[in-house]
């Protein structure tokens, strides 16, 4: 299976579908056998992140792990998890991984300097738990840029009730209070967002669409970096 | 992996995204933990089915039985395979796994009869593989039910391009073919339409839309079986 990707989806299971189409629009083929062959472990029982994270439920780790010892073991090339927010525990997961494991906040990160090399201030949309985490602050604050987060008051009006929108798939209602939650980013100074949790894009494609200067998709960034990877 | 669904899929990419959202769309729950757990080998690199079935290329059964014994020794509950062409070779890879293997042909027909009891003339678009191996010919004749199938020059300048399309992402353009491969089949007399090719849907969206009531879309039906299956 070495000429397998690995991905540990499920979380949720509409953000793992959405990253495995980004798979395949971005690659420049429409030869069925020139794409990605990919081995996906879609374990959407793993225990919630954002729990987790606050210390107010069980964690998502043995489960993280079982999937990454599956997906090894099946000798797979490469990993990579679309969720953000389980990236609170790359560091266990690569650890625990024979073969690389991809890193979206790095790789999200990375586009925002491609997309806008004189960007100086970046918003995040995100959930609750990967702005806990701190760890789009730390990759962002370390390439120099500010970072602009949602308030208490946007995750609990906003963000985190758009992303239970997209959950039941209700994707344009999500839209409408993505838009407002990344309005009050631009308020405060963001010159870019990065949609830093993989059920954000897909209540966002209207804007995503009408704007894609202004934003970075980690789904897609993640989708990208993996195509690169997989090219070389 | 006892509550795993297995997915035999790559055939084509889009197509298996596309099986993947409708288990998750059709799964009446916004709670990620409730969704289907997935285990998909997404083997783009099976040989291509139309070929091999008119004799004009090497046979993918080998990936294919592949594919089930990976699934089948990971434990998976059962396995699907969104691809009707390759249910040319179903028997082969029931025979070869030790869990039901779906059927989505079978799955399909089922869901004409649901839809519309009284319907006596059903149209099947699908690839020209799907077409000369009669496995919707077969099964719908079993159901005392008239079959519309596409002419060899349909096949050339609709339904073939038209999936070409889909496979380059050209969805808008592969609808105006397909719309006019489905009028044809109505025009001699189709009451129904069943979307025999998992490709296609993708290129019908706008019309399956207005006209729910018109097509089974075989993609749907399949995912719609599994749910069922794994809620029992």
């Amino acid at each position: 299976m070495q000429q397998f990707v690995g991905v540990l989806g499920g979380m949720g299971p509409l953000a793992t579908v959405d990253f495995l189409k980004k798979l395949v629009v971005n690659m420049p083929t429409a030869v069925d056998q020139e794409h990605v062959p990919v081995l996906l472990y879609g374990d959407c029982t793993v225990p919630e992140r954002n729990a987790a994270i606050a210390g107010a439920g069980p964690s998502p780790l043995p489960k993280l792990l079982a999937g990454i010892a599956f997906l090894a073991q099946a000798g797979v090339r490469a990993i990579c998890i679309p969720c953000n927010t389980a990236h609170y525990w790359h560091e266990e997961m690569a650890a625990a991984s024979p073969v690389p494991v991809f890193h979206i906040v790095r790789a999200s990160a990375a586009e925002v300097r491609q997309k806008n090399p004189s960007v100086r201030s970046v918003g995040v949309l995100s959930t609750l738990g990967t702005q806990q985490s701190g760890i789009y602050r730390a990759a962002l604050t370390e390439m120099g840029l500010e970072v602009v987060e949602s308030t208490e008051e946007e995750f609990e009006e906003l963000v985190l009730p758009g992303i239970a929108l997209v959950k039941s798939n209700q994707l344009a209602a999500a839209e409408i209070l993505f838009a407002e939650a990344a309005a009050c980013l631009c308020e405060r100074g963001a010159e870019t967002i990065i949609l830093g949790c993989t059920e954000i894009p897909l209540g966002m494609q209207h804007q995503l669409h009408a704007r894609p200067a202004m934003f970075v998709d980690s789904t897609d960034a993640l989708a990208r970096a993996v195509i690169d990877f997989w090219r070389k």
